[in-house]
């Protein structure tokens, strides 16, 4: 199953706001409808996004839409991922718009293939492996970049076993990666997000990884709740690893400096559509956090591990 | 509103389950019927579940039960929360059960307020103050611990406001922590656990006040996802405080010695009814966290500010 694809000139995309529950593709006939897409989640995860950015932009080229005017709005999507820049820039840049997308869309595929390899080798036989949010198959076209590396190792015959953080306030832990895990039959075990230090202080955690929606200088940004799985992970000496493509690398700008997304109350105000607080109440929902690149063992690229710079 | 008042010889509870939603006091004629409630979290917050104890004991009195059974029994009702063998020594220890229990309702409120004065020594004007969980009013018979310092820094005209986690798996910071400061007129936001980090990176908490479930040699037990606020606090220099009674406090065990109460699944798998991860997912649900005493900087008591010991 792909998280998206391309089939007579629109693109598909696995609706995964709508997951474990529903499997269901949402079929984008125009560039509008797929930054419609970005913005509801209905796709998420950095190279996901990208790719289906770059999409986007053909189905703007296909319908003989400005596609200056289709890559400013496409980009501006959401703000923090850097992969969606990056992907709607190359297609800009290209001779063909759908032949540009196409070869992204492999290259996605092949890119944490090999980032799997490479990110394996640290991966010990019996490893428990805890990860936040979702970095899986789902938030790329397919194979996944933290979970990647886990399913390369559980290819290689190694025994591995994950702990997902369920991930509030959108639950992609919950939903997302705990049925990649289930479904690739690599045993997984459900946390709520303030059990993770609990578990490492009691040992129960050998190595963490996540992904990244941006790996710049000074640190990474991902997911809300990254942070402090990060201190705890320092704290109690667990080797925490980053594992991101190189196209969600951003050698320009200091990681302090980019835009945090804030995201709508409702999504913290609610739960799988059952309201959890008073009516009125005010609430703060920053999307992501920055890392510092001090907490960070390496991250994992398709190219090999590295420091964080 | 009592969080749990004695009338005509039965006890009700303000049950908890249902806030903020609905406002419904549980009638209990049994000491059965309170270790129920307890387990199930009607009652909940150490000093309550204390005091809810010593009522139960006073009901298996009157009935003319065997009481070093009801205390064997009450006193397993939960693990992790010293005040409940506390509570019932106490009862047991006394001439009469049914005043030594309102006495000691009494006592908790006599006591919040004068930690509440304690603590609010620590609160300038202006401060954000976030919390985990809920240590107000609903976690004892009144005013609170860690939401009492907060009224009484109000009470003496401080500007203060709140941020509250909103605490998975069971929500007690979104649904009754919230309830409370918003009921009392104090500016309160919501977050989800995983922003605590990234908000005290940002600047925008001043000091971080939780309570406790268990004060032992070494550190601090309260509900699960403090330890990492507390790393958090002690990374961005955030002062981390405890507001806990004396009748919280162990001087025998080491924190990391006692039990760690590990809950239902099915608390993290739903959430207010709805359920969100894949059927037959695995969990792990320990219930609290051991916050080792390097990372707080003092405990509020009703007798003074001391250090953890």
């Amino acid at each position: 199953m792909k998280t998206l694809y391309w089939k007579d000139g629109q693109l598909y995309l696995l609706d995964q706001t709508l997951l474990p529950h529903e499997v269901e593709y949402l079929v984008c006939g125009t560039y509008q409808d797929v930054i419609r897409a970005i913005q509801s989640m209905v796709v998420r995860g950095a190279p996901a996004i990208g790719v289906a950015a770059a999409f986007a932009m053909a189905l703007a080229d296909l319908a003989g839409d400005d596609l200056e005017k289709a890559a400013q709005e496409i980009r501006a999507a959401r703000p923090t991922a850097v992969n969606l820049a990056w992907a709607v820039d190359r297609v800009l840049n290209s001779d063909s718009a759908v032949e540009e997308a196409l070869k992204m869309y492999q290259e996605d595929q092949d890119t944490n293939r090999a980032m799997g390899k490479q990110g394996a080798e640290i991966i010990s036989d019996g490893d428990t492996i805890l990860t936040h949010c979702n970095a899986g198959a789902l938030a790329c076209v397919d194979y996944g970049t933290a979970l990647g590396v886990v399913r390369a190792a559980h290819e290689e015959g190694k025994n591995v076993k994950v702990i997902c953080d369920e991930t509030r306030p959108v639950l992609q832990g919950a939903r997302l990666s705990v049925w990649e895990m289930q479904e690739e039959g690599i045993p997984v075990k459900l946390i709520v997000d303030g059990a993770a230090g609990r578990l490492m202080q009691e040992g129960e955690v050998d190595k963490v990884i996540i992904g990244a929606d941006r790996v710049a200088q000074g640190g990474v940004a991902n997911k809300i709740g990254s942070l402090m799985v990060a201190l705890a992970a320092h704290r109690f000496g667990v080797p925490f690893y980053v594992a991101a493509p190189k196209s969600t690398f951003d050698h320009e700008n200091s990681i302090y400096e980019i835009e945090i997304e804030e995201r709508n109350p409702e999504e913290v105000l609610n739960f799988a559509g059952c309201r959890v607080a008073p009516l009125l109440t005010e609430v703060r929902n920053p999307s992501f956090d920055v890392v510092p690149a001090d907490l960070i063992t390496g991250i994992i690229t398709e190219k090999g591990i590295m420091k964080p710079f």
